[in-house]
């Protein structure tokens, strides 16, 4: 039985494990959605080695953090990924730099401090989206399109799925516009995987939300 | 024989890989050293999978790249790394932290685009760094200082040598008044290990400059 600390009331980098875990058909507990926030405070604090942020994933006694990390750590667990060193290799790095991508998108609302609201750092939010969505979006996306095979699943697919249903919902109009048809076949096909398609349509799926690392802020989809 | 392809002109990510392989005495080429930062872009481009940026390790058929997942993959090959999983889990998280910290080092100076100038963004990056100093800087090393090991070396303690040179060199004020013994001891052993120290003295150690991720810029140093 597998444990996961993560914040209770959004997706942010906790969803890349929770799909994860849910097209394993792994046994979880999502600490914090039945203790609360506080499940995940207790979980960094204390001596010695601690993560520094969640998601955390406890197997056992170990203890595995940074979302690319655990990924990396689950797949083999879980049929997720091929056996060969270069399939695993190249799945780690397209995850890692997908996780580069979360990082930006987080950084168009919060370009200034993740310290600060929204609301105080608008201006320069606004400026951020707009080179996001003109130039590192589609360098992204593209080089994502150009990179990824659409014939072996694996879990970076997950995060596909993940990374485009995202972008849709706060990003609707500048991710239209991008020319990434094996990416879309990859997100159907997850999304109609049967542990998935089930997940979705469970309470468990969060919904996106203002909180998250995807936000629905018009003014910023500026295309 | 390794082929490492990076910029050839700035320390960078880079350097986090190059403190490994000098450590290792592993038989390495820094390519665009020999051939111009033209052969950095040429690994890059091309069909099927390539890495989206540099630094990129070629190790026999093998394609490397994302700076900790490089490391990772380097580190049980040439002793710089403990044999049990536990250990190997902790400094791949570890070092993906450190990777989340020069990421957003690099920010101070370009919160609005890597595509713009830092003189078209030095209002925007007056406010990040400030931020970053006071909140994010703090929290980060005081994370680091309670969680690594100072007993056994690894090829974390060279990425922390290498952290704290470049702030050091980039925000001196900030950082000097940081209680930070551990890391301190770890950042001084490392510079005396024979082979970084030899490093450190020869001409493949570029100096800091304002190129790269770690800039002297007096007015982002507000401590």
């Amino acid at each position: 039985m597998y444990e996961l600390f993560y914040w209770p009331s959004i997706q942010g980098r906790g969803e890349f494990v929770r799909l994860a875990l849910e097209e394993a058909a792994a046994p979880y507990v999502d600490v914090a959605r039945e203790r609360g926030a506080v499940a995940v405070q207790g979980m960094l604090r204390g001596k010695g080695l601690r993560p520094f942020a969640p998601p955390v994933l406890v197997a056992g006694d170990l203890v595995l953090w940074q979302t690319a990390a655990i990924l990396q750590w689950l797949a083999p667990r879980h049929g997720l990924v091929p056996e060969d060193e270069r399939s695993r290799i190249a799945a780690h790095a397209i995850q890692l730099t997908i996780s580069d991508i979360v990082a930006e998108i987080h950084d168009t609302h919060h370009p200034i401090s993740t310290g600060l609201y929204y609301e105080d750092q608008r201006e320069e939010a606004a400026r951020k989206a707009h080179h996001f969505t003109a130039e590192r979006l589609p360098k992204y996306l593209e080089w994502l399109e150009r990179s990824v095979d659409d014939e072996t699943f694996t879990y970076v697919d997950l995060s596909i799925f993940q990374l485009l249903e995202g972008l849709s919902y706060a990003f609707p109009r500048a991710t239209a516009g991008l020319e990434i048809p094996r990416l879309q076949r990859i997100r159907d096909a997850v999304r109609k995987r049967p542990n998935i398609a089930a997940y979705l349509a469970s309470p468990r799926r969060i919904p996106f939300n203002e909180q998250g690392i995807f936000r629905r802020y018009t003014e910023l989809d500026v295309g």
